[in-house]
């Protein structure tokens, strides 16, 4: 008889704090699961970079992950997930979940009909990779999609500029062809994003229906739970262990504005 | 008979595009001399990152000039300068230049009296280094010195938000502290921050003088080559090579903002 059980963790990984809404998103859907958190602070963003480097260090990151032997790995960093996952599945066997697919069945959901007009944000290398709009075409081809890369939004979320007004010019003046030419579903192509949905959320007004992929992450596990990877039998506490490629502080102290209540209580240093 | 000349070029490096500013003094002020410039744009931005990452960052980039057989280094990056310059000079015998000796050494030419108030602004690991206040310490140890760290600073400059309202707001509300307690001079401490040299000027106004210590680098270059470096006898025409860890697109793309008349016309990707 096949085992029905595997007690190994999961292994999520980002950048640098992004992933962590990702990270709360699944402790709470799979309260028995247990998980291993990596972020690449040292080379934190990944936004600007090229596919050739990205994949190397998603792959890189990833094989981090798959030696502490996890049983299936989220990437929860939208650019590595765009640009990365392609040469990771090539490169290993484990499966691998990005937050692409996701965010666009979730966003899809929400369609009334083919003339929906859909926006996407991220970063520069994200919104360059095509990711967003390739994989909505897979569900609608003749769907109307707008995207826009939104750079500075990463370091204003980091330094904690999160209502301020030279944040919302900003966000105004990137949003600027969405106010123009309105989109019904927009869908934040970044896991940091969802800090600033507040002050999106009062530019482009209330019939704007704002996509955050982190939350549509644990639905896809849900489903890669029942077809590739098995639940654990774990009735004990949950475990997360958390580790990152440079010192641990400034993680800690930006990983409160991403976390209200997940205690990131000790992080490991890693050399990749 | 001892050697006069030494035939070799000069090594300089960043973290990204920064430096250019520097090599652009540097090709002015000394050209017979060959250069090779290595800016780190796979792991742009160091401002954030801890010392140990830094130091290996920079003794890796310094290492694949020293194999290009440099006759000196040029940290030509502020917050390499100010964290890993050290571990730098422990780790090899090339002569290395950084930009915080020359710039304190600049501002110094610039006090009236011992009651002067420097204000030093630089990236969060720069500032938090204490390298600037130190240094001036070594010339003065009784000069008031107040730092600021201006995070968004880079960001700003990499998207090429110079004169916009937004940056204008972000630049006055960092350096408020400077506004209510006036400094005689600040030093620019970090090679992106020239470019905001002119909102910079209008916000603290007239009084203040603005330290860029690009510009004094080739003084300080031009001491060693007294002492330490031998010029070259060359009278052909002056070589410069490029090399960046990401690929070249937005190198050569951001590089416009930074050299006016320079062109970057053939850039190598390399793997540290």
């Amino acid at each position: 008889m096949k085992t029905q059980y595997d007690s190994r963790p999961i292994g999520i990984f980002d950048s640098g704090v992004g992933g962590l809404t990702v990270l709360k998103e699944l402790l709470a859907a799979f309260p028995n699961e247990n998980f291993i958190y990596l972020g690449d602070t040292a080379r934190v963003p990944y936004g600007a970079k090229s596919t050739r480097t990205i994949e190397r260090y998603t792959i890189q990151v990833a094989d981090f992950l798959i030696r502490r032997n996890v049983k299936g790995l989220v990437a929860a960093c939208n650019t590595a997930s765009a640009l990365g996952l392609g040469a990771l599945r090539a490169h290993c066997d484990t499966p691998v979940l990005g937050v692409i697919q996701p965010g666009c069945q979730q966003a899809m959901e929400h369609i009334k009909d083919k003339n929906s007009h859909i926006g996407i944000i991220g970063t520069r290398s994200t919104i360059a990779s095509g990711a967003y709009p390739n994989t909505l075409a897979l569900f609608e081809p003749q769907l109307k999609v707008s995207s826009l890369a939104c750079p500075l939004f990463v370091p204003l979320v980091e330094e904690g500029w999160l209502e301020h007004t030279a944040t919302r010019i900003i966000v105004e003046e990137n949003l600027a062809p969405f106010i123009k030419n309105p989109v019904d579903i927009l869908i934040l192509g970044c896991t940091h994003y969802p800090v600033l949905k507040p002050v999106i959320a009062q530019i482009l007004g209330k019939k704007t229906i704002l996509i955050d992929s982190a939350e549509a992450v644990s639905e896809s596990l849900g489903k890669l739970f029942k077809k590739v990877i098995l639940p654990t039998q774990n009735n004990n506490t949950q475990m997360v262990e958390f580790y990152v490629t440079d010192v641990a502080d400034r993680f800690q102290e930006v990983a409160g504005r991403f976390l209200d209540s997940l205690n990131v209580a000790s992080v490991e240093m890693v050399d990749l």
